[in-house]
C-alpha cells in the first residue's frame, strides 16, 4: 500500500497528525500497537481527571467540614468508578475510529518497522503488512521509566499504568517520584482514605516548579499528614507478603500496601529499526532538527523527541509537521509559550519562564510580581486560601506565570495568551476581568508591586 | 473640609475610584451611608459565591451518585455558613477600611446631599459635615426594584439583601425573576432540599442571554424537579399564616415557606438633591455623556449610570474617571467587552456580542461555531457533560462568545481577550489550549464549522 503520510503511534501527537494530514488531502495510515489515543487517553491524563473528578466531592467537603460549614460523607463505589473510566475510554477510542474510518485513514494495528527509504512494515495479528510512504510522521510517545531495583512487580509495586487499573484503592500507598503523575494520583488516595508517603530523591516535591510552589504543596501535604520524605535514595522496591516493601539506601525500609513508581518517563524507541531509516537517537530520544525532522521525510513529534512531555505540546507539533509536509510552512518550528497544569487540589499551573530561569538570562532586569488567594473571595468561598499566583518580568514584560492553589488551572489559557503576548505593565488595564472570579488574582497579581531578583 | 475629589458610594465602583485618586496624589474623601464594599460585597456577588462555595459539595456528589460512583450525604450548618460568611465581609470591610486610612482618605459616614457648586454635606450620626471638591464621583449604586404588589414585607416575602440574611433555608421557596441573582439563589436553596419555584413573565429564564442559553438552563432546572412558570404574571404576593403567598393575575396561587422577588435592580439616586448642582436624571438613571460626566466636575459610575449592573463594569469606569481627572486621558470612555458571569452549576458565561446582536447589526456575515460540553473529558469528569460554548462571528472576526454548563466561567477571561483582540480563524491556531482541560471547548468551538444565522 501506499500512502502520502504514515505516522506511527496513535496517542494526541500522531492521531492529530494523521486527521490534519487527511483533511489536508493527503493518503494516511496511523499504525497503532495498542489503543488509540495512547498514554494520554487510556494511562495517564484522562483517567487521572475522571478519579480526581470523581472525588471533588470529598475534597470540597473535607474543606468546608474544616470551616465547621458543612459535614457528612462520600464514598466512592471504586469498582464502579473504573468501570465509568473505561467506558469513557472506549466510548472516546470509538470516536476517535469513526473520526479515522470518516476520513479514509487506514489503521494499521501492530508494531510498525522502518525499512529502507520510504516503507515500513507492520506486524499485524493477520500477518505482515507492507506500505510506502511520501512522508513518515514518528510519535510513538514515551513510557514509564525506571532505575535498577525500582521496576515494578505487577503484584504490590506498580506503575503509573499498572496503578491506574487498580481494583481498589490500597489503605497505605508510598509514590516514589514527587512529579505531577505522583501528586495526582496520591492525590485520589489521600481523598480516598489512604495514608500516603511521598519520596523523592530531590530535596523538595515538583521540583521542575518555582521552589515557592514546591513549598506551598509540600505544606499541603504537611496539613494532609502524608509523610514526605525528600533527599531520600531507594535502594529498592519488593513484593514482601502480599506488602509493598521500600528499601532506602541506608536500608531503612518502609511498607505500604502498594508502592506506585513514578520516577519519571522515557522516550519508545525500541523495535522499530530506526537506523535502517537513518534516524538518530541520543540518549533514546529521536534526534529532531529545527523543523522535528529527523532523516530525510521523516519527522519526530511529541514525547517521543524529548522537547517536552505533554500532550497539547505533541497535538500542536502535529500540525506544525503536516502544514510543513503540506507546504503551507518553510519556517522552523515554534511553540509558543506551553502551559503545564498539575490538577488536583491544589493545582499548580506554569507558563513560560520561571523566576530562575529568567534570572539566568538577564540577571540585571529579572521582578516577580505576586498575589496571594487568600484575598480572593472566591478561594475563600470554597476555603481553599493557601496559594499564590506569581508574575516573572524581564525588562518590563511579563514573561512567566505560575501558580498553585484551588482552582487555579483555570487561569492558564489567559496566563499563555498574555506570556505569548509579552504583555508590558500599560497592557493589564485593557481587559476586564469578571468580578467576583478566582481570575481576578492574576490581575491582582499583574498589578501588584515588583520585587527584583537577587 | 476641602478635597480634590469627592466620591459618593463606597461599592465596587465609589471605592476603587477613591483609591486610585489617592494613589494618584489627589485629596480624598469617600462618603458612604451604610457599609464599605457596598451591595457587592454585602449584599450580593460575595455572600451568595460563599454560599455557592459551601455547598458544592453537595452538587459534585449528586453528580457523581447519579453514576453510581459515589453516595453518600452532605449537610450544611446554616447559622454556620451564615456566621462564617459575617465573618468574611466584616473582614473585608475592615481591610478596606485599613486601606483608605493607609492612603489618608477621609471615610464620611452618612448620606451625602449636593448643594450649589462644588459642596456636598454629609449627614453624619456626629451631625452635619459640609465639604468641597474639585471633582465629585457619584457612585451610589442600585436597589432591588418591585413592580406594585411585590414589595418585600420582611416575613415571608423577601428581596434578595434580606434572602441573604435568612437564619434557615426554607424547604421551599418560589422565586420571582428568573434572572442571575434570582437562579444563583435559588440553586443554592436547591442544594439544600428546597422545593423550588421560579417564575417570570418572560417566555425564557435569563432573558437576557442566547436563547439557546436559556434553553439549556430551563432543561437543567427540569431535571431538578424545580417548576418553571413562564409567561406568567404575578399580581402579588403576601404573607398569610406565615407562608409566602403568590397569586397569579388568573387569581390562581402558589404557597411556599419563602418568596424571593428578584425582579431587577434600579439606581439609587434618591434623597441626595442631584438637581442642586445640575444632575439630571432619566428614569431614575443619572444621565451621563460619553465620558461619564452628568454636570461640570461630576461623574457618574456604576450601577447608577444605567450602562451596565456590574461590578467590574463599575471598577473599570472608575479608573477611566480619575485618568480623566487627573489629566492622563481625554478620550471618551470606551469599556471594551465587558464579561458577565452567573456562578453555580451550570454556569453561564457570555462576553461581547450575542448572536442576535450580530445579526442585528449585521445580517449578512453573522455566523456561529459551537462545541458541546459532551465532548469534553473534564466535563465528562465532573459527570457535568450539558452545555456548550457557542462563538459569535461577524465578518469573520469573533465578536462574541457565550456557554453555559460545568465551570464555565473559567473561559471567561480568555474568551473576553478574544474578542477584544477581534480573532479570525487564523489566531486560533496561535495559542496553546492545555489538555486536558474545560477551555479545550472554547479552543474547539473556535475551530468548529460555521453556520451561517438565518
Amino acid at each position: 500500500m501506499t500512502y502520502d503520510l504514515i505516522v506511527i503511534g496513535a496517542g494526541p501527537g500522531g492521531f492529530d497528525a494523521a486527521v490534519a494530514g487527511a483533511e489536508k488531502g493527503l493518503k494516511v495510515a496511523l499504525v497503532e500497537k495498542k489503543l488509540l489515543g495512547g498514554t494520554c487517553l487510556n494511562w495517564g491524563c484522562i483517567p487521572t481527571k475522571l478519579w480526581l473528578g470523581a472525588t471533588t466531592a470529598i475534597d470540597e467537603l473535607h474543606n468546608q467540614a474544616k470551616m465547621k460549614v458543612a459535614s457528612g460523607e462520600v464514598s466512592i463505589a471504586f469498582p464502579a468508578l473504573q468501570a465509568r473510566v473505561q467506558k469513557h475510554l472506549a466510548g472516546t477510542r470509538k470516536a476517535m475510529g469513526a473520526q479515522l474510518k470518516k476520513l479514509g485513514i487506514d489503521l494499521l494495528e501492530g508494531i510498525g518497522t522502518l525499512k529502507g527509504t520510504g516503507e515500513i512494515s507492520v506486524a499485524t495479528k493477520d500477518g505482515k503488512i507492507t506500505a510506502t510512504y511520501k512522508d513518515l510522521i514518528i510519535a510513538t510517545g514515551s513510557q514509564p521509566l525506571f532505575f535498577p531495583g525500582l521496576e515494578p512487580d505487577g503484584e504490590c509495586i506498580l506503575d503509573s499504568n499498572m496503578f491506574l487499573g487498580v481494583e481498589e484503592m490500597p489503605s497505605s500507598l508510598i509514590v516514589v517520584g514527587a512529579g505531577f503523575i505522583g501528586i495526582e494520583m496520591a492525590q485520589v488516595a489521600h481523598r480516598m482514605g489512604a495514608k500516603v508517603t511521598l519520596i523523592d530523591a530531590m530535596d523538595r516535591v515538583a521540583p521542575l516548579e518555582d521552589p515557592e510552589v514546591s513549598k506551598a504543596l509540600q505544606s499541603t501535604f504537611k496539613r494532609w499528614k502524608w509523610d514526605v520524605l525528600l533527599e531520600k535514595r531507594v535502594a529498592g522496591v519488593q513484593t514482601i507478603d502480599g506488602k509493598g516493601v521500600l528499601t532506602l539506601d541506608n536500608r531503612d525500609k518502609i511498607e505500604a500496601d502498594l508502592i506506585l513508581v513514578a520516577v519519571g518517563r522515557g522516550p519508545v524507541t525500541g523495535g522499530m529499526a530506526l537506523a535502517e531509516a537513518g534516524v538518530e537517537r541520543q540518549f533514546n530520544k529521536i534526534e529532531v532538527d529545527e523543523n522535528l525532522q529527523a532523516a530525510p521525510n521523516i519527522y519526530a513529534i511529541g514525547d517521543v523527541n524529548g522537547i517536552i512531555q505533554l500532550a497539547h505540546a505533541a497535538s500542536h507539533q502535529a500540525h506544525y509537521v503536516v502544514s510543513r509536509i503540506t507546504g503551507k510552512t518553510d519556517l522552523p518550528y515554534e511553540s509558543g509559550p506551553v502551559p503545564s497544569v498539575l490538577y488536583g487540589a491544589p493545582e499548580v499551573m506554569r507558563v513560560g519562564l520561571t523566576e530562575n530561569e529568567a534570572f539566568l538570562s538577564d540577571y540585571e532586569t529579572t521582578e516577580t510580581s505576586k498575589a496571594q488567594l487568600a484575598a480572593n473571595p472566591m478561594a475563600q468561598a470554597h476555603a481553599a486560601t493557601q496559594g499564590f499566583v506569581k508574575v516573572v518580568w524581564s525588562n518590563g514584560t511579563v514573561v512567566g506565570i505560575t501558580a498553585v492553589g484551588h482552582d487555579v488551572s483555570r487561569l492558564c489559557v489567559a496566563a499563555t495568551m498574555i506570556v505569548q503576548q509579552a504583555w508590558t505593565a500599560k497592557d493589564i488595564h485593557k481587559t476586564i476581568f469578571p468580578h467576583p472570579s478566582l481570575d481576578e488574582s492574576l490581575l491582582m497579581a499583574l498589578k501588584a508591586e515588583r520585587k527584583k531578583t537577587a
